[in-house]
């Protein structure tokens, strides 16, 4: 935390620009701040009543089944994940207009800029956790009674549930306003984007900050948690009490590694004076070096052997290799995305078919990577003595482990893409939009690291949670052969199709009705185009808060009832399966939408690098109708079912004791 | 097959129409029959290898593991699910012509041609089937020794693959020629569908009958030989003989009650003088009563209870249920199709989108149907004393005992498609192609319940098949918390999506070559457009022909490698997982694309009867390019996934033995 203000002081130092600037800045600030305030007023409702349940379920049922603390544990879960995404967003607000102004100079001052503001996200992020973590585990667990421990599965349960609120609303906003602006400011009206012309700008900008910085801070806080607390609870089951004590400290000593590597790192990429690229490149790398370094040292320590490490090793590297897969399927230097743009050539339909099955066909090797760490992490674990299950936590553990540099790669994107709106519409010199946009640019590629590992790392926590789930609710074994498990594997693998549809076509809604706003103002505001009025910039970002708000209800709460109404009426066999159902199809359906929405994306931009005709042919303008598609996909449906997975997992394994 | 012969006399009996309708015809039968040809040649290949290595194995291992046997009933398996394709396809082409023939006189004489036409494929179809069954069971089956009706397995592989490789190259053929007659013909240059002007409008017209007749035919052989099998398969297991008796008879007798319940249907149907929606929907309503009180009779006599009545009931009513679903979600008549076109009027993209999240939709209630139907299904058969799996196989048949009368629905809306085509071609008079175009669109409407049975019985027929194959190879439980089953259920639930993407993408690239080549034709060949001079047909049928048999290979070998490499390296733990994640998605993704297709194909039909501005409009623009990305969704991808699934089930039961 204290790196975080050491941070925080350097980014509020630099010069915040223009009274022009530091004005669209704050516009974009307040709209963000009241879509959080309204997001969290609405959370507190949800939050109360499903911490009454964990209460009354506590008092009412014997002590060793749901424990009441874990309400408390769940409070302070869902208040660190607000305050993460709060903290992550004030800071971005903060750091966009003054990344503009830095532009003014050079490139790398304004990466510097960038980039520490997504690592005050990151250690945020981190900090929060392990600080949360350690005090429920230091409060409310006893040594001599290992299940105490499970009180922080309540805190994962809190997190997990705002994450995937926050995501979904978040998704929701950003992709509204964005497809919004685009529709009918670039394809209609033919203004560049980021116009201030443009009525939907300020939402589509505000847009950026709660969706991309705050629903991804609030999302890696959950994987971060619910990665560690299902390795604490799989230990927590372990059959002999030394083992259980080095089991469930563990997760938490290489986690503390990983932070302590990722602030080293953050160090070398804003002190270096290197290409920005390389910088970013050498970060990541030097994280995981590093985090593997020291959990070799703490885990000889720790079990006096090296057999944990070979898990955190195979969750490391899988974890990369799936973010370099997704730079190879949505980068437009390798051959996915040129295909998709080429098959431009005979329209937007054919864009579209070709980036759905470049989004499936992606989903093949990432899929048989997760399968491989599975069964070495399994192998190691069960040799190790600690079993195999614990193995495959402890390589979601190491895959998270380096969390805080990902998140500071990941959130210094959407800031740049912001310092960039803020020179738009503030009417920069060409070279500071110039600057800002090769930023942005190398954003998209390195967060598609990100979002391999959060999409990785989703399905080993699930299958950690599950197992912890099985064990808790005293399952031996879950046969496939029994038809409560097949029903329940097939209504779980349902799920994420279900969840996913509601994700888009909340989008689809609101995106509809701020298409017909904005086009009424062009309509009705007499000289708005030619830039002599101003448009109702508030009224744009009421219909984004309202649509993301109203319809981020259902998709949350299906996510905490579908667990529970199969456990108590179908038996715990059902539930296991529709668990196992929900991650298996989860897993892939994040994975085609994240990959095809990335792909769609950067095959408009190679379109619009001058590529096959470039700007204003028909092929960029079916290119941007595949981009568009790809919207919502990858960043409302898509990020929302990795959350969607493991908080099912987590309500499950919460109330496990209590389902016969 | 008697009834089949005399339905064939009743169709040849009338009139073609004259020289140049019989023309038209003729170029379509030759491009079909061609093509057929081809792709059988390139399977006798594929069939020879594979049988060469069912009889190794046979041979090499002991007898009660694979039998050499098997390699005859796999190669009549082939044979006849080539020829039932081929039957069928003959008819469809004699069919056609006659139809339009009839279109000239009045709508009911056309909807008894084309019906007509439909229900000698039906009745070709289970005639074939149940005459292959009963020939190997009669020849190799040995009442003493249960395991020798195994051998039907054989049969049931040889069905399965030719119908994949029917379906894959037959959707890719069909959807390349639609897309690229569509794009060039009707949205660049601006004639009406079916022009004869239009280069690709013989590829196209050959296409319905390759892909929709020919492949469809093929597709619902395979199923209905797969759930029959499947059932005889657990019948074989019960551990009392006289239950083997019975178990493995009890299949065949129920879909012989099918048979007849669907001639009877058929005759009623022919010649009733209704009004043709409600003569459609009375024949499918008869043929499942027909069935049901039929099947009450046999079990009753059979087992003397009526406790096996249940799963065929279950069976029957939740296939009609899901049929009837289907339709809620692609028909113009309801909610969701309107507001599919209702997205049109902010564009091609958020059109795009609606589609996509209508189809993830649409298949949450038919899961939750499939899974009501497993566990009752599962607790009758138990109950019975069968055993819950027999319940769930036997549901199965029931699902698709009236295979003949559906086949008969379906086939019948590609022959009233191609009808409306001669019509277009040979200039007959509008009120022709009104009749034909009306027969057209209630076809559109009643094969919604064939694709809903077809995906329904395959996730039943699937499992059965799996349970089927876990008792072969000596599986007693099939763990979820094993490492291998958690890596083989997450490889397989990829398979279906890569699967998915590889058939997309043929269509992409086939319809890529076909645009350029029309476009080509139309710039090149002076006078096209005018009508002054001829397009070459034949180079548009070559690119289909070429694109569609060279890109069937790899869909195919995957789905006959997977299972055999899995089993063989990862043993039978992880190759059920497998078996069991590729059910799963296989059915997610089969319901989404069909629906998704069919939605988006309505929802342009829609637009095109006037509504939202009608033809012309960007509104109907954006709706044309939703339907044409649905075009391999529904008639290539989709319904290749519900034939992958279970053959790849199949081939795990045939080698199951062999596996460690």
């Amino acid at each position: 935390m204290l790196f975080t203000a050491y941070l925080r002081s350097r980014v509020l130092r630099v010069d915040p620009g223009s009274q022009d600037m530091q004005r669209v800045s704050n516009a974009i600030e307040m709209g963000a701040m009241a879509f959080l305030r309204r997001e969290y007023v609405t959370l507190v409702v949800f939050v109360a009543v499903v911490s009454i349940i964990i209460a009354a379920a506590g008092y009412l049922t014997p002590r060793e089944l749901v424990r009441p603390e874990m309400a408390i544990a769940f409070i302070c879960g869902a208040l660190t994940s607000g305050l993460a995404g709060y903290v992550g967003m004030r800071t971005a607000t903060k750091a966009n207009v003054r990344t503009t102004n830095a532009a003014k100079k050079d490139r790398t001052s304004a990466l510097n800029v960038a980039f520490s503001g997504g690592a005050i996200m990151g250690m945020t992020v981190v900090g929060l956790a392990l600080l949360g973590l350690g005090v429920i585990y230091a409060v409310f667990g006893n040594v001599e009674d290992p299940t105490s421990f499970g009180v922080v599965n309540g805190f994962a349960f809190g997190a997990s549930s705002i994450a995937l609120f926050a995501r979904v609303g978040g998704g929701i906003y950003t992709k509204a306003a964005d497809i919004g602006a685009d529709i009918v400011g670039k394809v209609e009206a033919g203004i560049p984007e980021d116009d201030p012309r443009n009525p939907a700008v300020i939402a589509d900008n505000v847009g950026d900050n709660v969706g991309d910085v705050a629903g991804m801070g609030a999302d890696l806080f959950e994987s971060y948690v619910g990665s560690i607390v299902a390795a604490m609870a799989v230990g927590g089951f372990l059959p002999d009490p030394v083992l259980v004590k080095v089991g469930i400290v563990m997760p938490l000593l290489i986690s503390a590694v990983g932070v302590l590597a990722s602030m080293l790192s953050v160090m070398v990429v804003r002190t270096g004076r290197r290409d920005p690229a390389a910088s970013l490149r050498l970060g990541s790398f030097l994280s995981s070096a590093l985090t593997l370094a020291g959990s070799l040292i703490i885990i000889r320590i720790g079990t006096g052997a090296y057999g944990l490490f070979v898990p955190v090793l195979a969750g490391i590297t899988s974890g990369f290799a799936i973010g370099l897969l997704s730079e190879l399927y949505t980068s437009a230097d390798y051959k996915s995305v040129r295909k998709i743009a080429e098959s431009s050539r005979s329209g937007a339909a054919t864009n579209v078919i070709e980036g759905l099955a470049i989004g499936m066909k992606s989903s093949a090797v990432p899929v048989l990577l997760i399968s491989a760490a599975i069964l070495v992490a399994y192998k190691f674990g069960y040799i190790s003595g600690f079993g195999g299950l614990y193995g495959v936590a402890l390589a979601a553990v190491g895959m998270l482990s380096t969390t805080g540099m990902t998140v500071a790669v990941d959130a210094y994107g959407p800031i740049a893409d912001n310092a960039g709106g803020i020179a738009q519409m503030t009417n920069q010199p060409e070279e500071v939009r110039q600057t800002t946009d090769a930023l942005d640019s190398l954003g998209n590629t390195t967060a598609a690291l990100g979002k391999g590992l959060a999409i990785g790392s989703a399905a080993l926590t699930a299958l950690a949670l599950f197992s912890a789930f099985s064990q808790a609710s005293g399952l031996s074994v879950i046969d496939l052969m029994r038809p409560e498990v097949i029903a329940g594997l097939l209504t779980g693998a349902m799920l994420p199709f279900f969840f996913a549809s509601l994700a888009m076509e909340a989008v689809g809604i609101t995106a509809l009705h701020m298409v017909e706003e904005v086009r009424r103002q062009f309509k009705e505001i007499t000289g708005l185009v030619e830039g002599k009025a101003m448009p109702d910039y508030a009224k744009c970002v009421d219909i984004a808060t309202a649509g993301a708000l109203r319809q981020m209800v259902v998709p949350g709460l299906l996510a905490v009832a579908a667990p529970l109404l199969t456990g108590f009426f179908l038996g715990k066999g059902a539930l296991a399966g529709l668990l196992a159902g929900a991650t298996v199809t989860g897993v892939l359906l994040a994975l085609m939408l994240a990959n095809a929405g990335g792909a769609w994306d950067n095959a408009k931009k190679y379109s619009e690098a001058g590529n096959l005709g470039g700007k204003g042919t028909t092929v960029h303008a079916a290119a941007v109708i595949g981009d568009t598609v790809g919207d919502p996909c990858k960043d409302a449906a898509g990020p929302s079912i990795n959350i969607l997975i493991k908080l099912m997992s987590i309500v499950a394994l919460v109330f496990a004791s209590v389902f016969r």
